[in-house]
């Protein structure tokens, strides 16, 4: 793979939609061909599997087959999106990918570790992000951007319900958790700060990671 | 599981359908209960997942994405219906199961050996059949057979192409290979003689292994 694979990660209202977007263009400025894309959905099948599961006529799939179908979906968007760009060098920033699934499924432990571990090890294979970028933000501060952004503003951080901030702290956990057994891999990234300074930050630890030459020349 | 889960094996014509209607009735005369199902499909889900890869409108689902499809089809069926029926203490019949996707996918090799054996660890798990019979027959005699049932016995063996007859007879050997493999699990049945003959040593074989106390009791 010539190209470059980075993911954002993090709870709700960490930031990472505006962060691919500033990073994207700070990328595309400096001449790198930059895809951006997402999870769940990614690619038109991708969007389509994922709407026959929402759908639900009926009664719901089990947990177990839904995690197979959103793994087919992701295997369409690493085979048709992501695989291909990274061949033809680009870097590609996708906003959540398999450890969102990791953090999500596993917190509901409706499907068991070994099960999920075996799922993401035939899907996503040889195509590992090169790094993993991990907003990390208090669980209240998150739901508090992501309710201001969903309600322009109108909602006040006291209405959540508590239950939703336990599980967003146990999601933090579950990245956190993540970001220590895979080191090489994952940066945790303070995303408390104004929109700018995280940027700053994301573009330090790139430059770190991947350094300036690889990150910069075209393939 | 107080049930009895049997599968029914073997390449086209080899006799499965009719050998399950058989046996079928032969264990409900006996007054057990006896579900029969069949793959692909099985469960109403399965099934539409099943239209949903074969419609393909546009651009077929890769190899990859189309096996965890196939995947999540099987767990649904086997979660909605075999599970329920082995735990009410039925016997199930199935018509094709993991075995053929085991020969049929494995033989047109787009998909890697460990990838579908991790797959049918996770699909099929505890729920792994108590004996399956592998209808064994030649190649051409089965496609003989299906070419009859077809064509209502309008066209002559001499028609198949040669290529048919040399996927079939590597299906044949990748059918074997699995009894070899798992002789405790697998019965090689064969499937040249008239229907009674074939439905006779069936039910020798299924006496055999699984003992007429545990075969006809009522749970
Ligand atoms: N660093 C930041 N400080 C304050 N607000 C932010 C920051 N980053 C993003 N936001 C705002 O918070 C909301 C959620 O941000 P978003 O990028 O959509 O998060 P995510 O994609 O992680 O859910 C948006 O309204 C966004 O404008
Ligand atoms: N033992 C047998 N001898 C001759 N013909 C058979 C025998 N068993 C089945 N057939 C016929 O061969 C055709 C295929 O049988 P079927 O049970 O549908 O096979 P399968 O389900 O394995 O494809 C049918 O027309 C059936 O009536
Ligand atoms: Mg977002
Ligand atoms: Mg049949």
């Amino acid at each position: 793979m010539k190209g470059l694979f980075i993911t954002l990660e993090g709870g709700e209202g960490a930031g990472k939609s505006t962060q691919v977007e500033r990073l994207s263009r700070r990328l595309r400025d400096s001449g790198r061909e930059t895809v951006v894309t997402r999870e769940p959905g990614g690619s038109p099948r991708a969007e389509l599997i994922r709407a026959s599961i929402l759908a639900g006529e009926g009664k719901a799939f089990g947990p177990l087959a839904e995690a197979l179908m959103f793994s087919a979906a992701r295997a369409d968007h690493v085979e048709t999106v992501i695989r291909p760009a990274l061949a033809r060098g680009a870097v590609v920033l996708c906003d959540r990918f398999a450890d969102s699934t990791r953090a999500y499924q596993g917190s509901r432990g409706e499907v068991d570790e070994a099960t999920l571990r075996a799922l993401e090890r035939v899907v996503v294979g040889a195509t590992k992000p090169n790094l993993t970028l991990i907003l990390d933000l208090p669980a209240d501060i998150g739901l508090t951007r992501a309710a201001a952004r969903r309600r322009e503003g109108r909602q006040a951080a006291d209405r959540f319900e508590q239950e939703d901030i336990d599980f967003h702290a146990r999601l933090r956990e579950a990245f956190l958790a993540i970001a220590r057994a895979e080191p090489e891999r994952c940066a945790v990234i303070d995303a408390r700060g104004e929109p700018g300074q995280v940027a700053d930050e994301i573009w330090r630890t790139i430059r770190e990671r991947v350094g300036v030459k690889t990150l910069l020349t075209r393939p």
